[in-house]
């Protein structure tokens, strides 16, 4: 049995790669789906297909359409989702697939410092689990394989 | 017909009674129901109910229990919401009220600062409407009655 | 027992108007909403509400965001849509109400004159009842309360 | 990973085979589903099964309920929705399936002329995407894989 | 607190004024809802309302057609779902609408006399309750009040 | 693509080994499922597993359990449902798997004879098609992969 | 706003009583349902309405199916259910009861001593919130009126 | 076909590994699923991926947060729900599984001793079958590849 995880969360640094290669690592069976990564192209990629937009706004709110298109469709394949929230960013969108991923009932982890208990404490009261370290996520995984 | 609105969003100034008070002037017949406003109840009402909290982790865990519980059963009762942000917050529990409102297909409304425009991209290609101020928000609902 | 209709279809005359006065004249307990009859409010209020906007493309945009939200909310309360189709327009939004209707299993009468049998079969198939005229959908409703 | 896309739209040209071909050109690992290319066929299937009907009425009746049954299984089937609008017809089952794809929740993409912007504005603010061209839609599926 | 209560079955004798009179004798709070009860009624309202069909299944489509627009409506409305199955009749509709309560979850009593007790017996294992009395389903009604 | 169809009606002729013989034949790629055909095995399954019952009432109730059990598992496995109707027999359960294939708007066949229309006219209305034999409902599924 | 509280758990005690007089004291505008309290006539129910059964297990499966058609209509009306497990009782009814509530996304309360943390921790982590008396919960309901 | 059985119930004996082994002699394609099965490591699993907890109150708590994680989502895979209940626990979280699997409609078998009749009844009432032993729940699953 292999399941698929959607990675919500910051898209600044390689939090993503030290996660699949640490599931690969511990031979978890899973795939994993989420955000587009390179962050120009996410915010462009609105611009890039429908073209130049005549403001900052509507060059924004084309490029979320398209992004939530990508959203929509993995969270729906996905069996579980992954959170991670961090200090530098606020990352409305990560509370609101998390809150997503709570009414349509999927499995949620929610991976943040300790830092963030407060800001964070009813997203975490909701999800199923709520860790600080990309290895305590997986070893919430590993668990269901045991 | 009479509706009643959940108003998500921060609660540290009093942008709700501004609300209710310009709805009422404008003779908009709604309930409005919303998380507990006095900031102080709402971060002690776990150890208030419970008793005192071994750390902060679980004072904060218990508290939010409180608060969603609150929160779930007022968003079931309600025909539409409304989530305000604002610069200074996180309101990371308000970006999960609205994601859980687009998923349950509840009318969502967002009231957001221009400067807030790229961060909220995604929450806002998700919404019904999107605007910047109270006065706004309540003419989109106004428009229903006309 | 009194029931709510959702009155979708075009706004370009006074069809709503005259189901109403007749529905009143059977007596027959039904409370009305719809989509903005005022065919130039429902063009202008995303600018209205929103200020205004770079292009048609973005006037057209905001104004059907807050006529969706209307639409959204008054057809969840609704426990009976009647969709009206005419020679005249595209009427897409109708069609697209109505489908929208079928698949929250919420009850469909379409109202059309004969001469869109053809293009509007695959709409009226999945209709419970379709009719040419509003005084046989009133009938059809009619006939609940007998 | 791979995706099933129901091709909603008219079927009087072949914009369907187009959009295929340029998928795989793209290596897009997609599969296609969507209604009965054969204009005729589509409009006999009820007679072709059922046996002669009594009038035009029943004719379309009959061969809709053997369309709708098709389109049903397959949207269900399906990952995504594509729903084309051209100027020439009417296509009022293409919007009845964009509305059930926006009430299954199922990512859905429009493509229109620049010419449809106004008789779509509430569908197009309804779906995830609206674009112009096959190309654009693909694009934005594409998207979703890398 | 008040019920509705939708009372499926047979239209061919008078059990439901049976019924309605022994509830009100016992003080129940109940409304009751149902199918049309004029048998010539029900077979004629299609024709009544769409005019001469061209022949007898589509006089019979028509009138069921609306008489599943008034069950879909009614039954939505209802807390509580009797069917009531006798011996002479196929009742297949009763049968429809046990299957769709029985889907929907909601609370089912079915009454069938002794005789039917094999025929029925997937539908009985599937309902809340199965009797043989009119009596007998009110006093597993009145036991929700005590 | 496969399809798996849940093929509901009347055990006592053969008719399920027609249908497939028929369908195998067309090189139609479908996998079938459907109630236990032995038609003493399905009367006397409850007591096979769970022991000689007190009376033929809890006899058939605990068989019916059993028959249920399998139902329920198939029917949520099927991506279609075809229910046959006899002249014969009164095949309640048939109705009843209709009627929740219905409500969990999975795709419906009615297979019955002309002599039959009247008595289930509320179940072909709701159906998504109603044929007479065999060879039609096979060639309705065909229509779906042209 | 009126709220409508289920009241799951055993009946051996007044337990209830006292929770309602309490609640009453403290002002909460709230409607309390639940089990039969008589445990006698719970457990008698079935052959009081369908006469004497075989043997003990159908006595005690009619008088089940009666117990579960009220709690399955009460939890339906009920805005909020209200756990109380004690030490004395095995309460599988309630665990099950507790159970649906939390698929249904029904906010849930749960009593219990401290003597049953362990044994009831999964539930209590799947509830909204826990708490050791019928004093706590009612804080929790009033904190949602603050 | 194969199913996904997910096995509920105590994890202080063997019965989930006799039943596996009685399964693959029978040859039916069955793949089990079920929560972790090592007493202790089920107890301490919460801090040994979170770490030491501040008292036993929360040592539970985070074990069964892990465990209700692996819980929901191997449920959601299964296509089938077997409950054991036994003499000596209190398997409220058993309870609860089944509770949430009637929810859910999934299909439900209970195992209990005799003994376990009335305290179970309301659970027996509502699960599909309910039978003692482990080979009469595989007897009824055997029936559905007959």
């Amino acid at each position: 049995m292999e399941f698929t995880v959607y990675l919500a969360g910051q898209i600044h640094d390689n939090w993503r790669e030290e996660l699949k290669r640490k599931a690969k690592d511990k031979g978890l069976p899973l795939n994993f789906v989420g955000p587009q990564e390179n962050h120009d192209q996410s915010d462009s990629i609105g611009e890039d297909i429908l073209g130049k937009q005549p403001n900052q706004l509507y060059r924004d709110d084309t490029a979320s359409s398209i992004n939530n298109l990508r959203t929509q469709l993995l969270m729906e394949k996905s069996d579980l989702v992954i959170a991670l929230f961090g200090d530098q960013y606020r990352q409305w969108n990560t509370a609101m697939d998390a809150g997503m991923a709570i009414a349509y009932q999927k499995p949620l982890i929610i991976i943040r410092p300790e830092s963030l208990i407060h800001p964070l404490k009813e997203l975490s009261n909701r999800a199923n689990v709520t860790v600080e370290t990309v290895d305590q996520a997986l070893d919430a995984i590993a668990y269901i394989f045991r």
